[in-house]
Protein backbone atom coordinates (compact mmCIF):
# COMPACT_ATOMS: atom_id res chain seq x y z
CA UNK A 1 0.00 0.00 0.00
CA UNK A 2 1.41 3.42 -1.23
CA UNK A 3 -0.70 6.37 -0.25
CA UNK A 4 -0.22 10.16 0.03
CA UNK A 5 -1.47 10.14 3.91
CA UNK A 6 -0.52 8.15 6.57
CA UNK A 7 -3.52 5.41 5.66
CA UNK A 8 -4.35 2.72 8.20
CA UNK A 9 -4.11 -1.45 6.62
CA UNK A 10 -7.00 -2.32 8.85
CA UNK A 11 -9.65 -3.18 6.14
CA UNK A 12 -7.30 -4.85 3.45
CA UNK A 13 -5.62 -6.39 6.14
CA UNK A 14 -8.16 -8.77 7.28
CA UNK A 15 -8.99 -10.41 3.90
CA UNK A 16 -5.32 -10.93 3.51
CA UNK A 17 -4.94 -12.08 6.97
CA UNK A 18 -7.61 -14.47 6.00
CA UNK A 19 -5.38 -15.88 2.82
CA UNK A 20 -2.70 -17.13 5.10
CA UNK A 21 -3.87 -20.52 5.86
CA UNK A 22 -7.50 -20.13 5.40
CA UNK A 23 -8.42 -19.28 2.19
CA UNK A 24 -5.30 -19.70 0.58
CA UNK A 25 -2.35 -21.81 0.86
CA UNK A 26 0.20 -19.85 1.79
CA UNK A 27 0.69 -21.14 5.19
CA UNK A 28 4.32 -20.82 6.13
CA UNK A 29 4.63 -17.43 7.72
CA UNK A 30 3.66 -14.13 7.21
CA UNK A 31 5.02 -10.61 7.58
CA UNK A 32 4.07 -7.06 7.42
CA UNK A 33 6.29 -3.94 7.24
CA UNK A 34 5.14 -0.03 8.04
CA UNK A 35 7.00 2.90 7.64
CA UNK A 36 6.42 5.71 9.82
CA UNK A 37 9.03 8.46 8.32
CA UNK A 38 12.78 6.75 7.78
CA UNK A 39 11.82 4.70 10.49
CA UNK A 40 10.07 1.23 9.83
CA UNK A 41 8.00 -1.37 12.59
CA UNK A 42 7.98 -5.00 10.65
CA UNK A 43 6.42 -7.59 12.59
CA UNK A 44 6.84 -11.58 11.73
CA UNK A 45 5.64 -14.61 12.15
CA UNK A 46 6.67 -17.85 11.43
CA UNK A 47 2.62 -19.07 11.84
CA UNK A 48 0.05 -19.04 9.46
CA UNK A 49 -1.78 -15.21 9.14
CA UNK A 50 -4.81 -16.88 10.06
CA UNK A 51 -3.77 -18.21 13.47
CA UNK A 52 -1.15 -15.45 14.57
CA UNK A 53 -2.03 -12.89 17.55
CA UNK A 54 0.40 -10.89 15.95
CA UNK A 55 -1.66 -10.80 13.09
CA UNK A 56 -4.51 -10.07 15.20
CA UNK A 57 -2.78 -7.27 16.70
CA UNK A 58 -2.11 -5.67 13.35
CA UNK A 59 -5.97 -6.24 12.58
CA UNK A 60 -7.11 -4.20 15.29
CA UNK A 61 -4.09 -1.62 16.16
CA UNK A 62 -4.37 1.25 13.09
CA UNK A 63 -1.02 1.62 12.53
CA UNK A 64 -0.88 4.83 10.24
CA UNK A 65 1.67 4.64 7.44
CA UNK A 66 3.05 6.10 3.29
CA UNK A 67 4.38 2.41 3.11
CA UNK A 68 3.03 -0.35 4.15
CA UNK A 69 4.51 -4.05 2.28
CA UNK A 70 2.79 -7.27 3.60
CA UNK A 71 3.44 -10.77 2.15
CA UNK A 72 2.31 -14.17 2.92
CA UNK A 73 4.63 -17.16 2.47
CA UNK A 74 3.99 -20.58 0.95
CA UNK A 75 7.80 -21.84 1.01
CA UNK A 76 9.52 -23.09 -1.71
CA UNK A 77 13.48 -22.62 -0.87
CA UNK A 78 13.91 -22.67 3.14
CA UNK A 79 12.46 -24.21 6.07
CA UNK A 80 9.48 -22.45 7.58
CA UNK A 81 11.26 -20.18 10.19
CA UNK A 82 11.56 -16.19 11.65
CA UNK A 83 14.79 -16.13 9.66
CA UNK A 84 13.33 -17.01 6.02
CA UNK A 85 9.61 -14.56 6.42
CA UNK A 86 9.15 -11.84 4.18
CA UNK A 87 9.45 -9.17 4.16
CA UNK A 88 13.19 -8.41 4.88
CA UNK A 89 14.75 -5.34 5.98
CA UNK A 90 18.52 -3.82 5.49
CA UNK A 91 19.64 -0.27 5.54
CA UNK A 92 21.38 1.74 3.01
CA UNK A 93 22.13 5.13 2.32
CA UNK A 94 21.21 5.92 6.02
CA UNK A 95 17.77 4.51 4.88
CA UNK A 96 15.92 1.44 5.72
CA UNK A 97 14.46 -0.91 2.81
CA UNK A 98 11.94 -3.46 2.65
CA UNK A 99 11.46 -5.88 0.06
CA UNK A 100 9.17 -8.97 -0.36
CA UNK A 101 8.90 -11.90 -2.96
CA UNK A 102 6.74 -13.91 -4.75
CA UNK A 103 7.83 -16.69 -7.13
CA UNK A 104 11.00 -19.25 -7.20
CA UNK A 105 14.61 -18.50 -8.78
CA UNK A 106 15.95 -21.78 -9.49
CA UNK A 107 20.07 -22.08 -10.02
CA UNK A 108 20.46 -19.08 -8.28
CA UNK A 109 23.58 -17.94 -6.56
CA UNK A 110 24.95 -14.43 -7.46
CA UNK A 111 28.20 -13.74 -6.47
CA UNK A 112 27.97 -11.69 -3.02
CA UNK A 113 31.13 -9.87 -1.60
CA UNK A 114 29.51 -8.97 2.24
CA UNK A 115 28.58 -5.95 2.04
CA UNK A 116 24.72 -7.58 2.19
CA UNK A 117 24.54 -11.46 3.30
CA UNK A 118 21.42 -13.49 3.60
CA UNK A 119 20.61 -14.60 6.77
CA UNK A 120 18.17 -17.36 5.97
CA UNK A 121 18.01 -19.61 3.06
CA UNK A 122 15.62 -18.02 0.57
CA UNK A 123 16.04 -17.24 -2.96
CA UNK A 124 14.03 -13.90 -2.33
CA UNK A 125 16.58 -13.01 0.89
CA UNK A 126 19.28 -13.61 -1.76
CA UNK A 127 18.14 -11.86 -4.79
CA UNK A 128 17.22 -8.71 -1.82
CA UNK A 129 21.46 -8.43 -1.13
CA UNK A 130 22.49 -9.02 -4.41
CA UNK A 131 19.97 -6.13 -5.91
CA UNK A 132 21.60 -3.92 -2.61
CA UNK A 133 25.07 -4.85 -3.11
CA UNK A 134 24.36 -3.76 -7.12
CA UNK A 135 22.74 -1.15 -6.15
CA UNK A 136 25.50 0.33 -3.54
CA UNK A 137 28.43 -0.32 -6.04
CA UNK A 138 26.23 1.88 -8.90
CA UNK A 139 25.39 4.69 -6.37
CA UNK A 140 28.03 4.59 -3.75
CA UNK A 141 27.48 7.46 -1.59
CA UNK A 142 23.97 8.54 -2.05
CA UNK A 143 20.85 7.65 -3.07
CA UNK A 144 20.22 8.82 -6.80
CA UNK A 145 16.87 10.59 -8.22
CA UNK A 146 13.87 8.34 -8.27
CA UNK A 147 14.62 7.81 -12.29
CA UNK A 148 17.98 6.62 -12.33
CA UNK A 149 17.00 4.18 -8.97
CA UNK A 150 14.01 3.12 -11.47
CA UNK A 151 16.21 2.32 -14.30
CA UNK A 152 18.76 0.42 -11.94
CA UNK A 153 15.48 -1.73 -10.78
CA UNK A 154 14.60 -2.62 -14.19
CA UNK A 155 17.91 -3.67 -15.07
CA UNK A 156 18.06 -5.73 -12.08
CA UNK A 157 14.48 -7.39 -12.29
CA UNK A 158 15.55 -8.15 -16.36
CA UNK A 159 18.85 -10.32 -15.35
CA UNK A 160 17.15 -11.96 -12.13
CA UNK A 161 13.92 -13.33 -13.48
CA UNK A 162 15.70 -15.18 -16.19
CA UNK A 163 16.42 -17.59 -12.76
CA UNK A 164 12.44 -17.75 -12.75
CA UNK A 165 9.22 -16.22 -11.45
CA UNK A 166 10.59 -12.47 -9.59
CA UNK A 167 7.57 -10.74 -8.35
CA UNK A 168 8.35 -7.83 -5.75
CA UNK A 169 7.83 -5.36 -3.85
CA UNK A 170 10.63 -3.08 -2.72
CA UNK A 171 9.76 0.20 -0.48
CA UNK A 172 12.46 2.64 0.99
CA UNK A 173 9.23 4.77 2.49
CA UNK A 174 8.98 7.62 0.25
CA UNK A 175 8.61 5.29 -2.86
CA UNK A 176 7.05 2.00 -4.05
CA UNK A 177 8.27 -0.37 -6.22
CA UNK A 178 6.54 -3.26 -8.05
CA UNK A 179 7.64 -5.95 -10.22
CA UNK A 180 5.51 -7.96 -12.27
CA UNK A 181 6.55 -11.30 -13.20
CA UNK A 182 3.85 -13.02 -13.65
CA UNK A 183 0.96 -11.79 -11.40
CA UNK A 184 0.55 -8.66 -9.35
CA UNK A 185 -2.80 -6.23 -9.69
CA UNK A 186 -3.15 -2.57 -8.99
CA UNK A 187 -5.85 -0.27 -7.59
CA UNK A 188 -6.02 3.79 -6.64
CA UNK A 189 -8.44 4.60 -4.23
CA UNK A 190 -9.60 8.17 -4.27
CA UNK A 191 -12.19 10.62 -4.37
CA UNK A 192 -15.44 10.21 -4.98
CA UNK A 193 -14.94 6.98 -2.25
CA UNK A 194 -17.43 4.18 -2.54
CA UNK A 195 -17.88 0.80 -0.26
CA UNK A 196 -15.31 -1.66 -0.83
CA UNK A 197 -16.48 -5.37 -0.35
CA UNK A 198 -13.13 -7.64 0.45
CA UNK A 199 -13.58 -10.83 -1.31
CA UNK A 200 -11.91 -13.09 1.35
CA UNK A 201 -14.10 -12.49 3.75
CA UNK A 202 -18.03 -10.95 4.26
CA UNK A 203 -16.43 -7.73 5.64
CA UNK A 204 -17.62 -3.87 3.59
CA UNK A 205 -15.89 -0.44 4.46
CA UNK A 206 -17.63 2.59 3.12
CA UNK A 207 -14.35 5.18 2.45
CA UNK A 208 -16.48 7.96 2.72
CA UNK A 209 -16.77 7.81 6.51
CA UNK A 210 -13.07 6.87 6.97
CA UNK A 211 -11.03 9.28 4.47
CA UNK A 212 -10.79 12.98 3.22
CA UNK A 213 -11.24 14.32 -0.16
CA UNK A 214 -7.52 14.62 -0.41
CA UNK A 215 -6.61 11.14 0.49
CA UNK A 216 -5.04 8.73 -2.03
CA UNK A 217 -4.64 4.84 -1.50
CA UNK A 218 -2.68 2.32 -4.25
CA UNK A 219 -3.08 -0.63 -3.45
CA UNK A 220 -0.96 -3.84 -5.01
CA UNK A 221 -1.86 -7.49 -4.96
CA UNK A 222 -1.18 -10.40 -6.46
CA UNK A 223 -4.31 -10.90 -6.56
CA UNK A 224 -7.34 -8.54 -6.32
CA UNK A 225 -8.36 -8.08 -2.42
CA UNK A 226 -11.88 -6.70 -2.83
CA UNK A 227 -14.63 -8.24 -5.51
CA UNK A 228 -16.45 -4.39 -6.83
CA UNK A 229 -13.51 -2.43 -7.38
CA UNK A 230 -11.64 -2.20 -10.27
CA UNK A 231 -8.18 -3.76 -10.14
CA UNK A 232 -6.13 -3.26 -12.95
CA UNK A 233 -2.87 -5.46 -14.30
CA UNK A 234 0.48 -3.92 -13.66
CA UNK A 235 2.21 -4.48 -16.86
CA UNK A 236 4.40 -7.76 -17.31
CA UNK A 237 8.19 -7.76 -16.85
CA UNK A 238 8.50 -3.86 -15.47
CA UNK A 239 9.03 -2.19 -12.63
CA UNK A 240 6.19 0.64 -11.41
CA UNK A 241 6.72 2.98 -9.40
CA UNK A 242 4.40 4.42 -6.94
CA UNK A 243 3.99 7.53 -4.82
CA UNK A 244 1.66 9.67 -3.16
CA UNK A 245 -1.01 7.03 -3.73
CA UNK A 246 -0.29 7.01 -7.72
CA UNK A 247 1.43 4.72 -10.41
CA UNK A 248 3.55 7.42 -11.83
CA UNK A 249 6.06 5.41 -14.22
CA UNK B 1 18.18 -11.87 28.88
CA UNK B 2 20.24 -15.03 27.62
CA UNK B 3 19.59 -18.42 28.47
CA UNK B 4 20.57 -22.09 27.64
CA UNK B 5 16.81 -22.99 26.06
CA UNK B 6 14.27 -20.83 24.64
CA UNK B 7 12.47 -18.88 27.48
CA UNK B 8 9.61 -16.29 27.21
CA UNK B 9 10.31 -12.94 28.87
CA UNK B 10 6.48 -12.35 29.56
CA UNK B 11 7.14 -12.12 33.71
CA UNK B 12 10.38 -9.53 33.49
CA UNK B 13 8.57 -7.71 30.56
CA UNK B 14 5.58 -6.60 32.99
CA UNK B 15 7.77 -5.05 35.34
CA UNK B 16 9.80 -3.71 32.27
CA UNK B 17 6.78 -2.30 30.88
CA UNK B 18 6.11 -0.07 33.88
CA UNK B 19 8.70 1.11 33.92
CA UNK B 20 8.69 3.04 30.50
CA UNK B 21 5.87 6.07 31.56
CA UNK B 22 4.19 4.45 34.79
CA UNK B 23 7.30 3.81 37.44
CA UNK B 24 9.87 5.45 35.71
CA UNK B 25 10.38 8.32 33.02
CA UNK B 26 11.66 6.57 30.20
CA UNK B 27 8.21 7.67 28.00
CA UNK B 28 10.02 8.46 25.00
CA UNK B 29 9.57 5.02 23.07
CA UNK B 30 10.19 1.11 23.83
CA UNK B 31 11.32 -2.11 22.22
CA UNK B 32 12.36 -5.57 22.14
CA UNK B 33 13.84 -8.36 19.96
CA UNK B 34 13.85 -11.29 20.07
CA UNK B 35 16.52 -13.89 18.43
CA UNK B 36 14.49 -17.48 17.49
CA UNK B 37 17.77 -19.17 15.78
CA UNK B 38 19.15 -16.89 13.30
CA UNK B 39 15.89 -14.69 13.00
CA UNK B 40 14.75 -11.90 14.98
CA UNK B 41 11.29 -10.40 15.79
CA UNK B 42 11.87 -6.51 17.08
CA UNK B 43 8.79 -5.00 17.81
CA UNK B 44 9.35 -1.17 18.29
CA UNK B 45 6.60 1.63 19.37
CA UNK B 46 7.36 5.28 20.06
CA UNK B 47 4.44 5.55 22.83
CA UNK B 48 5.70 4.58 26.07
CA UNK B 49 5.37 0.67 27.08
CA UNK B 50 3.01 1.59 29.66
CA UNK B 51 0.12 2.58 27.18
CA UNK B 52 1.24 0.33 23.89
CA UNK B 53 -0.79 -2.23 22.21
CA UNK B 54 2.27 -3.65 21.22
CA UNK B 55 3.44 -4.11 24.65
CA UNK B 56 0.28 -5.37 25.97
CA UNK B 57 1.02 -8.20 23.08
CA UNK B 58 4.07 -8.87 24.44
CA UNK B 59 3.33 -9.30 27.64
CA UNK B 60 0.61 -11.66 26.68
CA UNK B 61 2.34 -13.87 23.70
CA UNK B 62 4.99 -16.49 25.09
CA UNK B 63 7.81 -15.98 22.33
CA UNK B 64 10.29 -18.01 23.69
CA UNK B 65 14.27 -16.79 22.84
CA UNK B 66 18.04 -17.84 23.92
CA UNK B 67 18.65 -13.78 23.63
CA UNK B 68 15.99 -10.87 24.45
CA UNK B 69 16.88 -7.29 24.68
CA UNK B 70 14.26 -4.86 25.00
CA UNK B 71 15.11 -0.97 25.81
CA UNK B 72 12.97 1.70 27.19
CA UNK B 73 13.55 4.98 25.92
CA UNK B 74 14.07 8.49 27.58
CA UNK B 75 15.29 10.90 24.54
CA UNK B 76 18.59 12.72 24.71
CA UNK B 77 19.64 13.05 21.33
CA UNK B 78 16.99 12.73 18.19
CA UNK B 79 13.47 13.52 18.44
CA UNK B 80 10.74 10.97 19.76
CA UNK B 81 9.92 8.48 16.49
CA UNK B 82 10.16 5.32 15.30
CA UNK B 83 13.58 5.95 13.35
CA UNK B 84 14.89 6.79 17.24
CA UNK B 85 13.39 3.77 19.16
CA UNK B 86 15.83 1.00 20.33
CA UNK B 87 16.75 -1.53 19.72
CA UNK B 88 18.50 -1.40 16.16
CA UNK B 89 19.04 -4.20 14.23
CA UNK B 90 21.78 -4.65 11.01
CA UNK B 91 22.92 -7.57 9.10
CA UNK B 92 26.78 -8.64 9.88
CA UNK B 93 28.30 -11.77 8.33
CA UNK B 94 25.10 -12.74 7.25
CA UNK B 95 23.71 -12.66 10.96
CA UNK B 96 21.75 -10.14 12.56
CA UNK B 97 23.27 -7.82 15.13
CA UNK B 98 20.86 -6.65 17.60
CA UNK B 99 21.50 -3.35 19.93
CA UNK B 100 20.51 -0.80 22.59
CA UNK B 101 22.09 1.73 24.35
CA UNK B 102 21.59 3.25 28.03
CA UNK B 103 23.59 6.91 28.08
CA UNK B 104 24.63 9.94 26.11
CA UNK B 105 27.81 10.36 23.88
CA UNK B 106 28.42 14.06 23.26
CA UNK B 107 30.24 15.62 20.51
CA UNK B 108 30.26 11.98 18.84
CA UNK B 109 30.48 12.21 15.01
CA UNK B 110 33.22 9.04 14.36
CA UNK B 111 33.68 8.52 10.61
CA UNK B 112 31.53 6.56 8.50
CA UNK B 113 32.12 5.41 5.72
CA UNK B 114 29.23 4.29 4.26
CA UNK B 115 28.70 0.39 5.13
CA UNK B 116 26.41 0.85 7.97
CA UNK B 117 24.93 4.38 8.55
CA UNK B 118 22.32 5.66 10.98
CA UNK B 119 18.81 6.27 9.84
CA UNK B 120 17.54 7.80 12.64
CA UNK B 121 19.41 11.23 14.69
CA UNK B 122 20.54 9.10 17.73
CA UNK B 123 23.94 9.07 19.35
CA UNK B 124 23.19 5.55 19.97
CA UNK B 125 22.40 4.08 16.99
CA UNK B 126 25.20 5.99 15.11
CA UNK B 127 27.92 4.42 17.56
CA UNK B 128 26.48 0.66 16.72
CA UNK B 129 27.12 1.80 12.93
CA UNK B 130 30.77 2.82 13.57
CA UNK B 131 31.14 -0.43 16.17
CA UNK B 132 29.74 -2.52 12.83
CA UNK B 133 31.85 -1.35 10.57
CA UNK B 134 35.29 -1.36 12.94
CA UNK B 135 34.32 -5.01 13.57
CA UNK B 136 33.72 -5.39 9.36
CA UNK B 137 37.07 -3.59 8.60
CA UNK B 138 38.64 -5.95 11.44
CA UNK B 139 37.15 -9.15 10.25
CA UNK B 140 36.61 -8.75 6.84
CA UNK B 141 34.68 -12.24 5.77
CA UNK B 142 33.45 -13.97 8.56
CA UNK B 143 32.51 -13.97 12.66
CA UNK B 144 35.95 -13.97 13.81
CA UNK B 145 35.91 -16.60 17.81
CA UNK B 146 33.86 -15.27 20.54
CA UNK B 147 37.37 -14.26 21.97
CA UNK B 148 38.31 -12.37 19.54
CA UNK B 149 34.79 -11.01 19.02
CA UNK B 150 34.81 -10.30 22.44
CA UNK B 151 38.63 -8.53 22.26
CA UNK B 152 37.22 -6.47 19.80
CA UNK B 153 34.09 -4.76 21.56
CA UNK B 154 36.22 -3.96 24.87
CA UNK B 155 38.55 -2.00 22.64
CA UNK B 156 35.59 -0.10 20.86
CA UNK B 157 33.96 0.27 24.33
CA UNK B 158 37.18 1.79 25.90
CA UNK B 159 37.44 4.60 22.68
CA UNK B 160 33.92 5.39 22.84
CA UNK B 161 33.31 5.43 26.94
CA UNK B 162 35.41 8.93 25.85
CA UNK B 163 32.36 10.71 24.88
CA UNK B 164 29.86 9.91 27.78
CA UNK B 165 28.35 7.66 29.07
CA UNK B 166 27.87 4.53 27.31
CA UNK B 167 26.30 1.22 28.94
CA UNK B 168 25.07 -1.14 26.01
CA UNK B 169 23.80 -4.78 25.43
CA UNK B 170 24.73 -6.31 21.59
CA UNK B 171 23.80 -9.78 20.84
CA UNK B 172 23.42 -12.00 17.62
CA UNK B 173 21.73 -14.64 18.69
CA UNK B 174 24.41 -16.77 20.03
CA UNK B 175 25.75 -14.42 22.50
CA UNK B 176 25.19 -11.25 24.47
CA UNK B 177 26.99 -8.89 25.14
CA UNK B 178 26.66 -6.03 27.86
CA UNK B 179 28.98 -2.72 28.58
CA UNK B 180 28.60 -1.27 32.20
CA UNK B 181 29.98 2.06 32.18
CA UNK B 182 27.45 3.79 35.05
CA UNK B 183 25.01 0.99 36.15
CA UNK B 184 24.30 -2.68 34.83
CA UNK B 185 23.35 -5.58 36.69
CA UNK B 186 22.65 -8.77 36.64
CA UNK B 187 20.93 -11.75 38.05
CA UNK B 188 21.35 -16.12 37.16
CA UNK B 189 18.64 -18.33 37.76
CA UNK B 190 19.26 -21.61 37.92
CA UNK B 191 18.04 -24.42 40.08
CA UNK B 192 17.25 -24.23 42.77
CA UNK B 193 14.99 -22.20 41.78
CA UNK B 194 12.37 -20.02 43.76
CA UNK B 195 9.39 -17.49 43.48
CA UNK B 196 10.45 -14.05 42.22
CA UNK B 197 8.86 -10.88 43.04
CA UNK B 198 9.00 -7.92 40.51
CA UNK B 199 9.80 -4.27 42.07
CA UNK B 200 7.51 -2.63 39.80
CA UNK B 201 3.96 -4.32 40.18
CA UNK B 202 2.88 -6.72 43.23
CA UNK B 203 3.78 -9.69 40.89
CA UNK B 204 5.19 -12.71 41.66
CA UNK B 205 6.16 -16.16 40.17
CA UNK B 206 7.33 -19.55 41.26
CA UNK B 207 9.84 -20.54 39.08
CA UNK B 208 9.59 -24.13 39.97
CA UNK B 209 5.99 -24.30 38.37
CA UNK B 210 7.53 -23.03 34.94
CA UNK B 211 10.95 -24.26 34.69
CA UNK B 212 12.93 -27.77 34.36
CA UNK B 213 16.37 -28.22 36.35
CA UNK B 214 18.57 -27.72 33.27
CA UNK B 215 16.84 -24.47 32.59
CA UNK B 216 19.30 -21.62 33.10
CA UNK B 217 18.57 -17.44 32.52
CA UNK B 218 20.82 -14.76 32.76
CA UNK B 219 19.20 -11.42 33.13
CA UNK B 220 20.84 -7.87 32.95
CA UNK B 221 19.40 -4.92 33.33
CA UNK B 222 19.98 -1.31 34.39
CA UNK B 223 18.07 -1.79 38.01
CA UNK B 224 16.97 -5.09 39.62
CA UNK B 225 13.60 -5.96 38.33
CA UNK B 226 13.00 -8.49 41.39
CA UNK B 227 13.52 -7.05 45.25
CA UNK B 228 13.96 -10.78 46.53
CA UNK B 229 17.08 -12.21 44.53
CA UNK B 230 20.60 -11.83 44.14
CA UNK B 231 21.68 -8.99 41.41
CA UNK B 232 25.03 -7.94 41.29
CA UNK B 233 26.54 -5.17 39.66
CA UNK B 234 28.71 -5.78 36.49
CA UNK B 235 32.35 -4.71 36.69
CA UNK B 236 33.09 -1.29 35.45
CA UNK B 237 33.85 -0.44 31.94
CA UNK B 238 34.16 -3.88 30.76
CA UNK B 239 32.10 -6.22 27.97
CA UNK B 240 30.69 -8.86 29.91
CA UNK B 241 29.79 -11.74 27.56
CA UNK B 242 26.98 -13.79 28.35
CA UNK B 243 26.06 -17.41 26.95
CA UNK B 244 23.59 -20.53 27.42
CA UNK B 245 22.17 -18.37 30.57
CA UNK B 246 26.03 -17.66 32.55
CA UNK B 247 28.28 -14.94 32.58
CA UNK B 248 31.40 -16.50 30.72
CA UNK B 249 33.40 -13.84 30.33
Amino acid sequence: MNCNVPTDICFSFSGFQARGGATDVHRDGWGIAFFEGKGARVFLDPQPSCDSPVAELVRRYPIRSLNTIAHIRKATQGATGLENTHPFMRELWGRYWIFAHNGNLTDYAPALDGSFLPVGQTDSERAFCHLLQRLRQRFPQTMPAADALLAALEEFAAETRRFGSFNFLLSNGERLFAHRATELHYLVRQAPFSVAHLKDEDLSIDFNEVTTPNDRVALIATQPLTDNECWHPLPTDRVSMFCDGTLVS
